[in-house]
C-alpha cells in the first residue's frame, strides 16, 4: 500500500486522568515520530457540551459533543479513544467497534468478566483494532529487558517476583470512597495487579494457576456523614502463581504502602543471570550477567538512550528520561500501526481477556484458599 | 487585560534536536496546561524549501519556507524559537526583536561575548519578551530545591557543588569534529557549564569570582582523513567560584566521563540542611534537614509528584515521572505567561549574559592561572 | 551480685565459617565493649588433634582436643560455642547443657524437629542459657527498626514482605553436592528462610498459618562421575504468611538468585509509615513517615550511628559502618547478658523451635496445596 | 627465613577512638589471618596508672603503665602504637623508632611539617618500620580499584574527583572547641584532606601543584563563656590540582557538611572507562567499562567478596560486609608482613611526608590566590 499512515480522524472519549494521556498523545505522535501521517483531531466527548467544547480547544479537537454515540458513529472518525470509568467501557467499545472504528480502550476491560468476554468477541466480529492502555509495555527500558529476555541474557528464566505498589488509600483517615465498595471490584487486585500482569504476560506467557491471599489494612472507613463503614475491597493482595510452561512467579500489590508513589518492580531470575526494574525509576534497567570476571561481578545499572527505541524518536542525547506521558505517545504510535497492518506491540482485547481471567482466578483462590486454574 | 492569553503565532526556525522539542512544546503546552490559549503554528522554517514543508507537516506548522528572515517578518508570527547553530543566534534573534517579535532562543546565546551582549541590547531596546531555553530550571524538582531554599529549609546555604559530565566525547577513537576546534569555543566551558551555571544563579544568585582549570584528555585526534589533528578544545574543566554575597562555589564539566549520560548534580549546603540532585533522577530531589531525633536523620528522597507544581498538569499522581522533554513544555507556558505580562520564571537575555560573563572570565583565569573577578 | 560479668570459660567446637565468626568475637567482645570481663579462651575442639592445635593458637584458645565430650565436660569451661553442621548440633548441645554448660548453638537447631524439640527441652531442663546464634537481629540498623515499630513510628503495622537471596547456587553447571540431597533438608526453606524467620518473629511474633511453593530451577544437575542426577531439594519458596494477630507476611527465598550475595530484605508497611531494609546494606535503614509535609515526603535513608546501640562501642563516629562479624560480637554480648541475668536481645532455643515449626509447616503445606496451620 | 612471623611484643600508647581500633585489631589479627603468630599484647599506656590498668585489662594487654618513655624502651615491645593527639606523635615516634621498635602511628604525622620531616629522618636512620594509619587504603573495595586501574580496566586514567565530607561541625550552636583554633591546623584541610590524598597518592601518585579555596561557613562560635569568638580554621576547602605526570584532580572537603556521615567519594575518569566509590557505602565499587553492546551499558554496583583479597579471610561469603574496624585489622596485618621483610601495602613515614607535604601547599595557595607547586 502506498500511503500506509494516511491521517486519521481521532474521537476522544473522556478527558480525565487518561483522557488527557491520549490527548497529549494524539497531538505528540506525528511530531514524535515523523513516520506517521498526523491525525486529525475529529471530536472530543465530555458530560455536558459546554465542558467539551472548553477541552476541545485546550486539547485542539475540532469539534465536541456530550452524545458519545455520535461520537462513534461520525464519518470522520476512523479511531476512537475511551477513557471513562471501567463501568462504560464495554458498551462503548462494542458500540464503536461496530460501527466500524478501531478503539483504545483504558483498561481494565470492565467489572464484570462477561463484559469482558463480550467486548473480545466485538472485536473479533468487527475485523478492527482494538487494543487496550497497558502502556507500561511501551516503555523502552521494559521493551529492553524483552530484548535481554529472548536473546538470552539472563539464560533460561525461571522465577519473576513483581510489586506495585503505592500509598493513595493509606492514610486511615481517607474517608470511605467508591474504591472501598465493593461495587468496583476486588481491591487491589483488579485496580492494581492488571498493569504488572500486564508485564509478565508480555515476557512469559499466561498464567496457568494462581493462589491469592487478599487482606484489608482498615476494616472500617468512616463515610461522608461521619458513620464508621465497613470496607469492602481488600487493599493489599499477595499472589503466587505458575505461568504457562510452570514458570515461578509472584505478584503483590498494595495501595496503602506507604512511601510508595508509583513503584511497579520486577526481579526476574534465570539460568545465565537477572534483571531489576522499578517503574519509580522508569529510565533505569538492572542487568546481571553471569560468567566473565568475578571480581568485576555485579549489577548494571542501564540508563535508557537512543540505543533503546523509541527513546530515540523522543530524544537523540542518551540519560535524558522519558516520562509517563511519553508511554502513552510510544503507545499511541503502536496503535497506528496496528492500523496500518504492520507489526505492533499492543495488548489485544483478547490479551487483555487473558489478564482479567488471572485476576478473576486470583479472587476464586482467596475463596478457596487453594490453587485455581485459571482455565 | 480581560484576555491575557490570546492565541499567539509561532514562527520556528531549526528542526534539530532543540527544534524539535520547542516544536513538542507548541503543540503540547495548550493541552497540558489548559488555562492557555493554544498557539497557531504558523511557520517553520529550515534550510530547504523542501525540507522545511517536510518538517511544518511533522510539527504541524501551517505554512514553510527556507528564509528565516520571511519568517520573522511575517505579520502572524509573534513569537520566534531560534534553535539554529549558535553562531546564527545573534542575526536571527536581533532581527526578530526589530520585528517586534517575542524570542525564545536556546542557550549559549552566542559564541561571541559582544553578540551576546548586542543581542541583549537588542531585547531590551524592544521591549519584547527575549528568553532563553536553560530548561533544567523548569524542572518541578529544581523548583522545589529552589522553593526549600528559599523557605529555609537547610537555614543559611554557604555551599554549593556543581558538576555536568556525559560521555559523548569520551572515546578516543571518536574523530576529530567540529566540537574539537576552537571556532566551537573553549569546550566543556562553554557547552556545559552553562547549564548548571543556570541553576546556580537561579539559586544564588551571580558569580563573583572564578578560578578554572581546563584539561585535554585527547591532545590528539584523528581528522576524517586519518591524520593526527591537535585538538583546541578542552573537554574537562574545574572551576572555583565565589558567588555575590561570597558563598563557595564549585562547577566540574567533563564531556569525556564514561557512564556519565546526562549528569548534572548538585550539592548544596547550608546551616540546617543540605539538598542533593542529579538530573539523572530528574524526578528525585534529596533532602537532609538537621534537627528532630538524632535515630531518624538521613537525606530523604523526594519523588516528585502534584504536590510539586506543575508536575500535576502533565499527571495527577505522583511518582509517574516526568520526562526531559516535558521540561521544554513548562518552559513554553513561562513564556506565555512573560508575554502576557505575568510573573513567570524564565533566564532571559540578560540573565544569560551574566552566565556568558561567568564562563569568559574562567576562560581567561585559565589562562592567567588565579582568580578573576566576573565583573 | 557484686560482680555480675566474672570472666567466663569458653570452649569452641568447630572452626568454620561460624567457628572462626565465634572465635572472633570471643576475642574482641572485652575490647569492644569494655563492661564485661574478657572471657577466658579455655578449649577448641576439631576433628583431629593436630588440627585442633593449630587452630587454639590461631584463635588464641589455651587448650584443644579432638574430643567434644572432653570439651562440653571440661570444668575450666562455662559456655560452649557450637558450631559443627547441623547435624551435631543436638548431641552436642544436649550434653553441654547437662554438663552445666551455657550453650550458644548455630542455627538452625537440627535437620529433625523432635531432635530441635528434644534440645528445648534439655534447655529447660538445664536451668542454663541456651541460645542460637541468630545473629542478623543483633544489626543496631535492625534494632532501630525493632525500635522504630514499637515507637509507633509507622503506626500499626499491617504487611511485611521479606526476602532472601544469593547466588551461591545459581550456577546450573555446578556439580550435584550435599545440599542438593533430600538429606540435607527441604532446600532454601530450611537453609535461607530460618534467618528472615528470625527477624519477623523478632518483630511481630510468631507465624500462625502458611502457604508456600517450592520450585528446582535445576531439577537435574551432574555429578562426580559425570552423570546427571536428580536434585532433591528446592532453590526457591515463595511463602505467603498471617502471623499471630493476622498481620500479613510474605517470605520469598531462592539460592540462585544471581547477582544477590546476601540480600535479606524487608518492606513493612503501616498506618503511618514504612520502613526498608535490606542485609546488603547493613548500615542503613529507610523510613518513611506519613504526615508532616507533603512537599517533603520520601524515605529516609537513616545511616548507623553511635544514637544506634551499641554502634557506639565499635565506632564513636556515625556512617563509619559496622560489619558481618560485628554482629556476632554483640550477639555475644547479649550471651553474656543472659548469663549474668540481665536482660538480653537473643534467640533462646525455645525461640528457635518455633521458627523451624514454621518452616516444617511451609514444606507441609506445598504438599498439600493449601495453607497450613503452624500450630 | 623459616619463621617469617615470630610473636611479636606490641605496646600502644593512648585508647581513644583509635587507641581502640589498634586494640581491636592486634586481638583480632591473628585470629583472622591465620597466617601470623598471634601477637603479644605487653604493655598499654594511658595518662595514669588507674586508667591505663583498667584499658590494659579490657583490651587485653599484659602490663600497663603512665609513662610512654617507659613502654617505648621496654625490650619486650617490638612494636608501639602511637594513637594520641598528633602534636604528641613526634616526640614518642622518634623516641620508639630511636629505642629500636617498629612505629604504627595514626595520621596525620605533626602539626608541623618540620616535625613530620624530623619523624621522616628518624624512621629512615633506625632502618625501622614507620608506617601510618591511613587505613582506607585497605579496604578490599579500594584495593580492587588499585587493581582495576592498574589493570588497565579503564583504559589510562586521566581525571580523579576526590570529597570528603562529615556534619559533626555543621551545627552553628556546637561552641566554640580545639578545631575551632588555629593551633589545630587549617580545618578542613588537615583534618580531612589527608584521607583521600592517602587515596589519590596511592593510585596516580604525588601532588604536583595545587590551588586551594578555604572557607568558613560560621565565622563565629560562642565559647564556653557564652561570648562570641572568632573562629580560626576553615572547615570547607575545595582543592584544584595537578598530580605527577600532569592528571587534572580535584578534592573537596567539608566539615560541616549536614547529612554527610563518613563520606569519601571517588570519581575516577579513564579513557576506556570510569570507576566510582562512596566510603560510606564501603563494600561497594562501580565500574563502567566503555566497549562492547551499547545497549548493556552502565555502571557496575561490584559487591566485594572472597575473590577481592583479604575479604575472604575474615567472610568465606560474597555481599555479607566488613565494617570500617576490619580495615585496622587489615592494616595490622600489612605491618607485620611489613616488619617480616615481605611485600606490603603501606603508607610510610616518607609517603605520609608527602601528603603533607601537598596540604601545607593548598595552604600557602590559599593565601596567594594561585597555583603553588608542592616541590
Amino acid at each position: 500500500m502506498a500511503e500506509p499512515h494516511a491521517p486519521l480522524g481521532v474521537g476522544l472519549i473522556g478527558t480525565g486522568y487518561m483522557g488527557k494521556c491520549h490527548a497529549l498523545a494524539w497531538n505528540a505522535v506525528g511530531a514524535v515520530f515523523g513516520d506517521v501521517a498526523r491525525p486529525r483531531l475529529e471530536m472530543l466527548c465530555e458530560t455536558s457540551d459546554a465542558y467539551a467544547s472548553a477541552r476541545a480547544e485546550e486539547f485542539g479537537f475540532a469539534r465536541s459533543t456530550s452524545d458519545w454515540r455520535a461520537l462513534v458513529s461520525d464519518p470522520a472518525v476512523d479511531v476512537v479513544s475511551i477513557t471513562t470509568p471501567n463501568a462504560f467501557h464495554p458498551e462503548m467499545a462494542i458500540a464503536a467497534l461496530q460501527a466500524g472504528k478501531h478503539v483504545w480502550c483504558e483498561k481494565p476491560m470492565a467489572p464484570d468478566f462477561a463484559d469482558a468476554q463480550a467486548m473480545c468477541a466485538a472485536a473479533e466480529a468487527s475485523g478492527r483494532v482494538a487494543i487496550l492502555g497497558y502502556n507500561y509495555i511501551q516503555n523502552p527500558a521494559f521493551r529492553e529487558i524483552t530484548l535481554l529476555i529472548s536473546d538470552g541474557a539472563i539464560g533460561t528464566p525461571f522465577q519473576i517476583r513483581a510489586e506495585m505498589d503505592e500509598d493513595f488509600m493509606a492514610d486511615p483517615d481517607t474517608p470511605f470512597f467508591w474504591k472501598n465498595a465493593s461495587s468496583s471490584g476486588y481491591g487491589a487486585l483488579d485496580d492494581f495487579a492488571v498493569h504488572p500482569l500486564s508485564l509478565i504476560q508480555r515476557l512469559f506467557g499466561r498464567v496457568d494457576r494462581v493462589f491469592c491471599d487478599m487482606a484489608m489494612p482498615y476494616p472500617l472507613r468512616r463515610d461522608e456523614a461521619g458513620e464508621m463503614r465497613a470496607v469492602e475491597t481488600h487493599d493489599m493482595a499477595n499472589m503466587l502463581m505458575r505461568l504457562e510452561g510452570g514458570m515461578q512467579a509472584s505478584l503483590q500489590v498494595n495501595r496503602c504502602a506507604w512511601g510508595r508513589k508509583g513503584r511497579i518492580a520486577l526481579q526476574v531470575f534465570g539460568s545465565n543471570g537477572s534483571i531489576l526494574y522499578d517503574q519509580e525509576r522508569m529510565n533505569e534497567v538492572e542487568l546481571y550477567r553471569a560468567g566473565g570476571d568475578a571480581r568485576e561481578h555485579g549489577f548494571t545499572r542501564i540508563l535508557t538512550g537512543p540505543q533503546h527505541p523509541p527513546y530515540d524518536r523522543f530524544i537523540p542525547a542518551p540519560g535524558h528520561g522519558l516520562g509517563f506521558n511519553d508511554l502513552k505517545v510510544v503507545e499511541c504510535r503502536e496503535i497506528l500501526s496496528a492500523i496500518a497492518g504492520e507489526a505492533s506491540s499492543v495488548v489485544s482485547f483478547a490479551d487483555g481477556l487473558e489478564i482479567e481471567r488471572a485476576v478473576h482466578a486470583a479472587a476464586r483462590s482467596f475463596e478457596v484458599g487453594g490453587w485455581v486454574d485459571v482455565g
